[in-house]
């Protein structure tokens, strides 16, 4: 499992992100303040996608890997702080182990 | 072979599972409890997907992978205790042998 | 190369199966008594067939894996004894080593 | 790169290998004698046709993998003699090395 | 996470970058200097992709590898200089540790 | 990076060839005397494309893999002396190292 914040992402950084976005709403992510990346197996995003969309000012995205219906990366979107405490709750959860899941 | 319980998943998390699901009655899946998770090798996971449906008070459904037809994951949907359950007894028969399949 | 048999599958395990067959004839398998799973790479699978093809009283189809022609998985259709004797038809051909093929 | 011999192939195992074939002359194959196997890198399996297309009494086919244009393994159709000799003659020349190719 | 410095492409070359651009504006690159390519993971490569967004002097396209949506290589065009200084300045951030991001 | 030479392939190994070709004019092949073929990652395989366009009397193709727009394959068509230059050039760059490319 791997992370990374980018910080004011450039234009065609979010049109990468955009290509592959699972959701239509891609009008919403004009002026995100940071993008966080998390990525990893299937299980664990979708897990990780759980923790984030309940940590609180942050939307949630799948971005496509190899194939359309492949989710090996989401997307944590909002200001930095917000995406920020969602990655470090995502890393908590994961290191008080798999009973709390 | 991999588990993970996520309780009361989030509109998203249901979002993204639903996109993957290889059957036709997505509705029914609105008010879940939990979700169990399942990760491994195909074989492994018909064989879950078996010992699952022949538990009590849970539904199951295979996610899609990188592919339309790759069944990688497996999703266990049903109140807390049922779905614990029925993963207790994936856990159970993987130990028991090969013999008792 | 990895060996299951699943007794009386239930009626969710055989729709997994039958939305992966590469044959047609899917309505053929409504009351099977069990089905043997074997897994493996493409070069063995199709001996492993040829295999069980030759065995009496089962039924042989290859299921799909990630893409539409990838076959990573046959399942042998029959009576529990059936399936039994052709999987292990297979092991012992194996064992004789690749002279016999 | 790995070999197998099916000698008097059954009509389930020639069916397999016919939905995968990537030429178009799939009814010449309905009473071939045997069929030799090979399975390895794009790179080595097109060497490998080649030495199979140049030996005689055989005809090689790219048997394709996960997708259409992968080719995993190829078949080769003929008699068990010369079928035994063109894989014969691969080994041989890969045995050589590769300042014969 | 690779690095290569293509000067002066040849036509097939660009051609061969071209059909594998996500974006449109393919008549942009008809006379560039210099090509950057950096291989890695999706993660690596969104990020490196900021980076490089954000130098001056060049733009930055994603090559499309084993499927449309599969992000493994990035392309930096732009004169030499501006080349080297991008992928100077995306080592620079990977050395500078994920703290960085 | 591996590489193979042809000479005088047959016509069942150009159809090979020809049918994963990126390019349409694929009617020049019909008499080439010999066939380099180079395997690798992508990133590679860009550079050794390059490379190999700007040796004399050689025409470079990339040969799809997997997927149609997976590059692993390069074959180099020619007569013999010229395919065995280009590899050699391309052998001769990657020693260099990287600062040379």
């Amino acid at each position: 499992m791997e992370f990374r914040i980018i910080k004011t992402p450039s234009k065609g950084t979010m049109d990468i992100l955009k290509r592959r976005m699972g959701s239509n709403n891609k009008s919403d992510f004009d002026n995100v303040d940071a993008v966080g990346l998390v990525q990893g197996k299937m299980i664990e995003m979708i897990c990780a996608a759980d923790v984030a969309e309940k940590a609180v000012g942050v939307t949630v995205e799948d971005i496509r890997g190899s194939c359309p219906q492949n989710m090996i990366l989401i997307a944590i979107f909002g200001d930095t702080a917000s995406v920020e405490d969602a990655i470090h709750e995502i890393k908590r959860k994961l290191e008080e182990g798999k009973d709390l899941w």
